[in-house]
């Protein structure tokens, strides 16, 4: 998906909505989703489980329907996309990647994914929009392939969303990600002047994280097997693990610690790696993950005393759990190392609230995200210094960038479109049946992309296999609509659109 | 409050924080409050009632401080009052008149405020904010005295709130209040051009309606003083009852569709009456208005047909009920004629979501208000429109008036502070070991001033006394916070305002 996203222009005109340079681009990313299948299923043909004939069917499904869309569209990108074309390509494409991913988990036979569509469409997207919540359980007992094909998904969705913030957001003008317009080309330009190159050194940074990834975990003692899945799904930010238990299952040689970081490398925005390596020093003093460290440790700290000093830990431990799952839900990565539900009412509030937050963009993070909790403060700042002076001038800047009008109108736009989403989701839950705490953090959890949500069944020692099969839909569909910033979805529902 | 507020000119400078003026106003209405508390002290003694010794003490006291702060400040009002004077003013009042409010429950032998600061002062807050969350159950035996001055702290707080809203807030630019700004100087001068004319009028519409309920409700077969107390709280949109089963106690004669009417009459802005009264029939066209009764209709609706098809009640209860507790929760009045807490999950999350909405603002309903959902309906879809054409021009107006990015900015920053103050609350609550039902609706509950919560211990058909004293000052505090439309109150936080 990246290559290909990174490499197009968005052109200004709106005006023209042929289909056939998306469906290019959808046939393009279905066959790379072919491709990808081989892989659980030659895991599965090497740990002799007969699951890899699911991957053998859904993988020529998919290969068939992307081969047939790129020979019906040929040669239809010589001209790049216009806006409205970027606009459904964006969830088109990542629902066209969803469907076909589901099918080898629909032809499986193990688990609640087995002949459900709903379960089945739930844990691909899931898994693709890097959330981590999951309909199976007794994990440890699954088909290798399902569980590498799940750690696959998110390791896709991570690049593919990393790649759609940088190259696709900022040109559409949501949620304030105009104010990384001009990141590739205006800033960093003697340092990586061209956007496809910038593309290929995203890629080598998250395959060379992962790869160091592998070799930590690996060598802090898990199975080859488990260390290359957690590896894929912890910089991913996603969550997905072969226990149920999660990353309770391995306490040992610090392994926990280096869990917390490698999820904090993958919410760290990509762009600022690039540029490091290639000797600006500087870039690691970005605001935006400056305040994101910071909440971190005032979070942590907190946490991490209240657990030693109510002696529900030892000191160590007591950190440890804290940082880790206090990051976990930060990054929306979903991981847990201990059931946080049971640490007590005010931690349950607070870790509610950590799930509205979300990382930096440009990462693999979801969530609201760190720039605009910042852009809103600053707002707020100026808003107050004008109550007492009505007359006076604020200027209002973000980092070297001058905040306009529109970029702040723009993120306002996404808080309240996603507290409307939220509150719509959530009441929407619990016409369902489910009670109000399932309800309000399952509404969070799935439109943040963080994995786990609060209460008996979604908590971080449940899961959500017990939902109805229609609150299993509307997750997804939040799932979705949060991993896409909301507009790129919700104005294919705005008539103006189709009238062009 | 009402004429010296609304008489007093707020003065562009913000340079001078002189205390006197505040305080000689703050004098006035000590003064007023313990003239009020004679009504509840007579209403005792020809019940033969004890309790009358709490209200001499208390008007004694209270009324002693008001005429300290008199001459201590004598003359001190002859130049208005400049911003920051306004700004402090404000909190300020309310506080002062909410601590001597709380005496007579303070010094009563009654219920559980009887010598409990926490509880007296939340019973007194919750009636002057119009809130009417109560701690006292057993109401049918309260003593006729404190039954009296729950109204009509009810009712000062209510015309106390329009003249705040129609004088002060404008003026301050508070929350897109700007809006209203020139509401009296402006577009009605024909009609009413002097601020106190405007004061007066709005009084006679406020204890006219009163009166028109009073009759209304002893007609329907209401007791002389039942119908008294809930004309007075009625109209106030205030929802203290004499009964602990509330409208529940009172359902032959249509009693509760008229109570419908009544609370909704108090939710409509009171300049419109008068101006309908002046000849401006035009006037009852009011966008705010219509907005909010559309949103009823919908509402009551939905609820009455699925109360009705669910076969909960028959048509006319079902549409009753509804529309009772439809209108009760969105003009913050805080009545209920049955426990709808009982009606099934989907409506449980309704009423959790129109608990935030409220009504129209001028008026005594509390919550966001009608308006400044508007105004973000108009911000997002133009914001819309741009994602669009980027380049295209979307004029903003409201009504026949345009909206300019103040405007706009103000109430972004209104809705940004109500859910911050929202979530904190929220996770406070949650850290005094309350569940996470009780939190979340006991908090924007207090912060919109409706009354009930939801849940087994505050919902409608519960109460607040069986909370800890913690959380019975914080929710004190955030039906302050919310009363005053959170900016007045929080301001005096930022050190910029004492640095002038």
């Amino acid at each position: 998906m990246t290559g290909v996203e990174m490499g197009t222009r968005v052109r200004g005109q709106p005006h023209t909505l042929g289909l056939k340079p998306v469906l290019h681009l959808i046939g393009l990313m279905l066959l790379s989703t072919a491709g990808m299948m081989l892989f659980p299923m030659l895991a599965d043909l090497y740990f002799a489980n007969s699951d890899w004939q699911s991957f053998a069917s859904a993988a020529v499904f998919s290969g068939a329907i992307g081969l047939l869309l790129l020979r019906r569209s040929r040669g239809a990108l010589h001209a790049g996309l216009t806006l409205r074309q970027a606009f459904l390509l964006t969830p088109l494409s990542w629902l066209s990647v969803s469907l076909v991913s589901a099918l080898p988990f629909f032809f499986s036979d193990y688990g609640a994914v087995s002949r459900s569509l709903p379960d089945a469409f739930f844990e691909a997207v899931s898994g693709i929009t890097t959330t981590g919540a999951t309909v199976i359980s007794g994990l440890e007992r699954a088909p290798p392939g399902m569980l590498l094909w799940r750690a696959i998904l998110q390791w896709m969705g991570g690049i593919g969303i990393i790649a759609t913030a940088i190259a696709i957001l900022p040109a559409l003008g949501i949620g304030g990600m105009q104010l990384f317009r001009t990141e590739s080309s205006d800033r960093s330009e003697k340092v990586m002047p061209r956007v496809r190159q910038m593309a290929m050194a995203i890629g080598a940074v998250y395959l060379g994280l992962t790869g160091i990834a592998i070799v930590v975990y690996r060598l802090a003692g898990m199975s080859a097997f488990d260390a290359l899945i957690h590896a894929l799904t912890s910089i991913a930010t996603g969550g997905f693990s072969t226990s149920d238990r999660s990353f309770g299952n391995w306490e040992a040689n610090g392994i926990q610690w280096f869990a917390t970081v490698f999820m904090l490398s993958g919410s760290v925005p990509f762009v600022l790696y690039v540029r490091f390596m290639a000797g600006d020093y500087r870039a690691l003093l970005d605001r935006q993950l400056r305040t994101m460290l910071r909440l971190l440790a005032v979070a942590i700290l907190l946490v991490g005393t209240w657990l030693a000093a109510s002696g529900q830990y030892g000191l160590e431990a007591a950190f440890r759990h804290a940082a880790f799952n206090i990051v976990s839900v930060i990054t929306t990565t979903g991981f847990a190392s201990a059931d946080y539900a049971l640490w007590g009412n005010a931690i349950v509030g607070l870790f509610f609230g950590l799930m509205f937050v979300g990382g930096c963009t440009g990462s693999t993070s979801g969530g609201i995200k760190i720039f605009r909790f910042e852009v809103m403060a600053i707002m707020l700042k100026a808003h107050f210094s004008r109550l007492l002076h009505p007359h006076g001038i604020f200027p209002r800047s973000y980092g070297d960038r001058v905040l306009d009008d529109e970029v702040v109108g723009s993120v306002v736009a996404f808080f309240a479109v996603f507290f409307l989403c939220y509150g719509v989701l959530t009441v929407a839950l619990m016409a369902l049946g489910l009670d109000f705490l399932t309800s309000a953090s399952g509404a969070v959890t799935a439109l943040s992309n963080v994995g786990p949500g609060l209460g008996e069944i979604i908590g971080p020692a449940g899961n959500f296999g017990p939902l109805p099969d229609a609150a299993k839909w509307l997750l997804s569909l939040g799932m979705l609509l949060g991993r896409l910033e909301l507009f790129t979805v919700l104005i294919l529902f705005a008539p103006r659109f189709w009238r062009g």
